[in-house]
């Protein structure tokens, strides 16, 4: 009987559902939009209704292993989303719970990045792999750490933040409160703004000067650098080294067979990618340069966050 | 049947060896030279014949579960010791393969830090924790990471050099050949330093300037911290706001319940952790705030090196 997962992205616009055999292969897609619910239970009502609808579409006999769900701030070990900044529903939120009475099986719930990390075991390029990090740069940093062949959820399960690193106590302002957390510098956001940076101390002549500063994206330095602005390389430059030196600090705790880079930066391709790969090996402690795999996601371009969710129901 | 262990701690100078039960009893101990052996064969032929020694002591009917030996650059995976600087053997010495010819028991090698770890979750505090660090402060820094209950040792047996993680890319020279490592800075061989700079730019009147600055160690800025020394509590606030910077981002990361901290620098006790407490929780991300213990190790004064070799074995 072919056995089946069911996979759910829980974004802040956007709610994906996906049917997913343990190949990755999609049964069924659909998704219902987040920001129309206001309180989370007519949300759960929504979202049973779309993954039923899902299962009811597919012709063949199956059985459904359970229910993966990623979600910011997502809880593995309570099941609850808590405080996330970007969703209607406020404070702790029993989504678990809440789906467990329409669906009597298992479900696991935990956050974004340690999805995509899930994913790339089970579906990517850490396929066989027992210890490697995966970095999601969106609009901020996110990481899924897998030590032992296992997430790490830690204590309280919101281990992998490393996101929230503190590279300079004096930095940037943090949407967390603090200053200086490593996705103030790397991230879709971070690279905007160390452009912005760069435009306003520079009195460059780059083609980036020509877009409003509010609509500014990662895209439009990714396709600035592609035209050889300068300005965009030493922002790309400035972002790879920053990354790189606290990817090798995480190798020093640790050591990993590969880091993988994914999300909207991780677009860029190379042009993140190797000056990251050229300070990373710069800056490893002897015993680790040349051993650990920097390369980009195997699941970009993919239905990824909804494929990381459901593989999450292979590796419980 | 009593069941033993054999624990074995292997340093610069000497080789403690324990005999002990899964209560922390010791029931034999003795030690030999280490650096009299100039290559490693001969070390290991009187290493057995002083293990035999302390087996043939006991008078009481007992099953010997296996040998646990921590050692400098100790490989967990491939029971190597790999180029240890404060060794006689050079180069990679393939220590449980040596011992297994004369020990047909399972024998386990890794590194101090990674054994103190042990020792901690097996006989001091904490027992029963899942997820927890221990940082031993010697003349260098190691750590040991405990995840989901099992030593994290990554792909290469070499995880957790917390000490090597670079905080400062223009920072003290380390003896691994890069700058700016955490061990440079906390450290018993990190406060010195810092109190030698501290004396050179101050003209200060610290009783530390009485000391000969080739003999100046952490136990005398302990006493003149005691004392109420100025400088040398200047010195143990600057060595714990760096410290603690680190155990916060390293919390990000993995989300322990606890860290222990052991090792010379931590018999300083209240000078060291009070201010480390006091940066720790100001550094943390917030939903990690007044979650995680910050203590003393369970095992100071005890023979703790040797327990935390025995303890490898309570855990293959």
């Amino acid at each position: 009987m072919k056995e089946l997962s069911v996979g759910i992205d829980i974004g802040g616009t956007n709610t994906a559902i996906g049917i997913v055999d343990e190949k990755g292969n999609f049964w069924a897609e659909s998704s219902i939009s987040t920001n129309k619910y206001l309180t989370i239970e007519s949300f759960v009502e929504a979202l049973t209704k779309k993954i039923n609808e899902c299962l009811d579409s597919i012709n063949e006999n199956y059985i459904v292993k359970g229910i993966g769900v990623g979600a910011p701030n997502g809880n593995f070990y309570t099941g609850t989303i808590e405080f996330a900044p970007n969703l209607n529903w406020k404070g702790v939120v029993p989504l678990v719970e809440l789906l467990n009475k329409n669906f009597h099986l298992p479900i696991v719930l935990t956050n974004d990045a340690n999805a995509a990390a899930m994913g790339e075991m089970i579906y990517g390029s850490a396929k066989g792999m027992k210890n490697f990090i995966v970095i999601t740069l969106g609009t901020g940093l996110g990481s899924g750490f897998v030590v032992n062949g296992k997430l790490v959820y830690g204590n309280d399960g919101f281990a992998g933040e490393l996101g929230h690193v503190i590279i300079d106590v004096n930095g940037r302002k943090c949407g967390c409160g603090r200053k200086g957390c490593l996705e103030t510098y790397v991230s879709a956001t971070g690279i905007k703004n160390t452009v912005i940076e760069l435009l306003d101390n520079k009195n460059s002549e780059s083609i980036l000067n020509q877009i409003d500063r509010n609509k500014l994206d990662s895209k439009d330095i990714f396709m600035a650098a592609k035209e050889g602005d300068k300005l965009a390389l030493e922002a790309f430059d400035f972002t790879a080294k920053i990354l790189a030196l606290q990817l090798a600090n995480s190798v020093a705790i640790t050591s990993p067979e590969a880091i993988f880079l994914f999300g909207g930066l991780a677009l860029s391709g190379d042009y993140i990618l190797k000056p990251t790969k050229k300070y990373f090996e710069e800056n490893l402690l002897e015993i680790f340069k040349d051993k650990v795999k920097l390369e980009l996601s195997g699941l970009m371009g993919k239905n990824a966050a909804v494929l990381g969710a459901a593989a999450l129901i292979w590796n419980i």
